[in-house]
């Protein structure tokens, strides 16, 4: 299912690569005002959850469910976000997000809510392996 | 499973009952900016996907994808916007929004973007029996 995938350009400018599931790619998004990943269907000319197969659906949603476990057990947070949106971004993507009542945003969605804020060198490069060992399977 | 679930107040304050599947209620929301459905799963004390089995998961993933499915097929949306957020509502929810490039928020997530606009009488007499033969399955 890897013939002919490739990310989206603002996905990839956004993003730190993670690593890969069977489904989906997981990406880190560069703003460090959120643990906030991003899982991507390998899959070409995906928009919506309803182009995926029922067997693919089911795959995509236990991937989620794994990050946000993960994110749950890791961080704490007070709430998770989960969200396909798409309205900038068609290619198929599923936010999952720990949000703090403290944080940013809360308790309004993340996006459009002020400019990210990009993670230093130092900072990626500890988080990164940190994520990689947390939820990769 | 139905024992002890009760509608938190906001959501039956902010809705209208559809009908209900095999495991969520489906219910409107009263804004009549978008064609706005939000799927609630009859468990109790149910905060995060994490919370439910995996057959559970499985469910409501194929009852979203079925009211997208629909909600796409009826209305042509530009997009669909597929979210559970919970920041203000912690009970597990799950909006499925139909999405135009000349709707009100686009292209911002609908949340805390301007009032709701509550559907005149004469229009929830009208959309109400209109999705419930639209979506009810």
């Amino acid at each position: 299912m890897d013939a002919e995938f490739s990310l989206h350009r603002q996905l990839e400018n956004d993003t730190f690569f993670i690593g890969s599931f069977s489904l989906s790619d997981v990406l880190l998004m560069n703003d460090n005002r959120y643990p906030w990943l991003i899982l991507v269907p390998r899959l070409w000319e995906v928009t919506d959850i309803t182009d995926l197969s029922a067997e693919q659906r089911a795959m995509l949603t236990e991937e989620i469910n794994h990050v946000a476990a993960k994110l749950k057990e890791h961080y704490a947070p007070d709430r998770l976000n989960i969200a396909m949106l798409g309205n900038v971004v068609p290619q198929l993507h599923c936010h999952i997000i720990a949000r703090f009542k403290e944080d940013f945003a809360w308790p309004k969605p993340v996006w459009g809510t002020g400019e990210a804020v990009p993670y230093a060198k130092e900072q990626s490069e500890k988080i990164i392996p940190l994520l990689q060992k947390l939820v990769l399977i």
